[in-house]
């Protein structure tokens, strides 16, 4: 197979440490991907580049169609929108997806129950739009942009994960009790789409009390969809069920790009000091490797990170069982052994 | 003390038999309590009110100040709105309180961590205002409403809250990241208003970061503070975090009227048979009795409800530790035993 070219954006603070444990780890399982390092988020934005990102940037993942990246901040007082947002926005990558999957080793007050389901949540429209003004001192409005095309896109594609991974339902998730025109087109059009997929349960389910439900009994679930805003909050409560945004990889889903990205912060408090977890970015990376078809390399790499991870060896202080963390590097070493 | 006149508001489903056994361990710990009862939810709508309570209920709650409900449906193809967002728009219950508080006997994935928090959300602004339309076909637009006074006094019921139950910290969660300007008031709100309460530690968190939080470290949390509809979220998730919404109280606080609900639903597949658990609502009542001033009886109710799910004996089924449940009567015969 030939190599296929990726836009790498480290980002900021712990970004370049993951991004570099990633690569490596990626190298040493022989993954056939060439690396098109990119910028984006404080950097950009201190150099006056209000997006967040330059035009190389987006060139790059323009050509390639296939970006990793790591955190981006938006420092205070410069630009208006989150790098993130723009990137997602610009590419109308409109699918953000996040597995939830229970992890070896990672104990969880949850530990045990099987937990292993995906939220599909919408990326583009919503709140996101952007669209605020003061309507008089004192008063701001935001307007919640939801289109029937959108919905329709993010249900199918949130039936295509269910079908390509062989899962059985679909849980639509609105607010559409409250919100009947723009919630309750998510639900409306769910109801019509999901027709199309015989092989696929569909239900409904108010957003609060799927919120509730995640923590009361996530076994339940197995794809879910919403839209963005109720989105971004499920699934970081989601992603707490399984260990926390340290080890929970996404996906933004587009026709012309996919982004690959892990969701956590940059923690600068810790950035430079070679301890930061790779584990979200490289699960992020496999869902890359899948994504442009090397399963193989995605399934050894998955493997020796679970054994890794099952040994409880050579992990990184978040994670580590008895709290004693080593580098980063010594726990990439690990997984490269465990290749 | 003389008789405090209470609006009681049965509800639908389950509602009766919750708040019947509610008020008998009201009556057998001797509060001074007397009762109007009041139609609202399924019925009102039926008879064609299209609030979902007819003016008699809105009257006796202007009348008493207090009243104390059970869950409302909103039957399919009735009304516009939730008669539980009608009640609290027309009284202007700004503030929803929901404590969130470990519970002795009731086993969760969280027990023994002394989870012990408040959520307080505004309750009548927010995408609630209900101004939603169809901009083109196949594009829908809600407005997101928040004001600079609905944003401090939800704050000043928040820090009340804090300094009343002897509390350290406000966490005012917002979106401001993506909504500068909406949920922006919020956070700049709470920064300016909190800095007249000292005594409190002030801290502001990304609202999805704050969902993760919960579900990764609840310990941390003390009293937060949010907009409508993350706190419709956050407050279903953080009542999962101690039982769930069957043993989840809350209350609707305005300048003038109270209104104590549990936050469950009307549970039509147990209704009528005599089993369901009256636990939210009687802790509901709970959080009456002490707005009205009566702490003593509101403690010894408490002490013997906890005694109550700790033997855990006579439980009903949703709580049963053996899974065997009695009906509602004897759980409540049990509890007036404990008194
Ligand atoms: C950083 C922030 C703008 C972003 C979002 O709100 O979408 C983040 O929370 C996420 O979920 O990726
Ligand atoms: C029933 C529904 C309208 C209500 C709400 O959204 O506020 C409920 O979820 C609640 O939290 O009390």
């Amino acid at each position: 197979r030939s190599k296929v070219k990726v836009t790498a954006i480290p980002g900021d603070g712990i970004g370049p440490e993951v991004m570099q444990a990633t690569q490596q780890v990626l190298a040493a399982a022989g993954a056939q991907v060439e690396w098109e390092e990119a910028l984006a988020g404080a950097e950009a934005f201190r150099k006056g580049i209000a997006a967040g990102a330059p035009q190389e940037t987006l060139d790059s993942i323009a050509r390639n169609g296939v970006a990793l990246k790591g955190p981006l901040e938006t420092p205070v007082g410069y630009g208006e929108k989150s790098a993130n947002v723009t990137l997602r926005k610009v590419f109308e990558m409109y699918g953000n997806v996040r597995p939830v999957r229970e992890l070896p080793g990672i104990r969880t007050p949850f530990s045990g129950r099987g937990i292993d389901f995906v939220v599909v949540r919408e990326n583009v429209e919503d709140v996101y739009a952007g669209i605020e003004h003061m309507q008089t001192p004192g008063v701001a409005q935001c307007l919640k942009i939801i289109t029937e095309a959108g919905c329709e896109r993010i249900v199918r594609l949130a039936a295509a994960v269910a079908e390509a991974e062989g899962r059985k339902k679909v849980t639509v998730s609105t607010k559409a009790n409250i919100m009947k025109l723009t919630e309750g087109m998510l639900k409306r059009v769910g109801e019509q789409v999901l027709k199309d997929y015989p092989s696929l349960t569909h239900e409904h389910m108010i957003v609060d009390n799927c919120a509730h439900q995640m923590v009361i009994r996530p076994e339940q679930f197995d794809v879910t969809v919403m839209t963005n805003m109720n989105g971004d909050i499920l699934s970081d409560l989601a992603a707490g069920l399984v260990g926390g945004l340290g080890v929970a990889p996404s996906a933004n889903l587009g026709d012309e790009a996919a982004m690959f990205e892990a969701v956590h912060g940059s923690a600068p408090q810790i950035a430079g000091k070679g301890i930061a977890n790779p584990t979200a970015l490289l699960l992020s990376s496999l869902m890359m490797l899948r994504h442009i078809g090397d399963f193989a390399t995605a399934r050894r790499i998955e493997h020796a990170l679970y054994v890794t991870l099952e040994e409880g060896k050579d992990l990184t202080g978040d994670i580590a069982r008895d709290g004693e963390g080593v580098p980063t590097a010594a726990f990439v070493d690990r997984i490269i052994a465990n290749l």
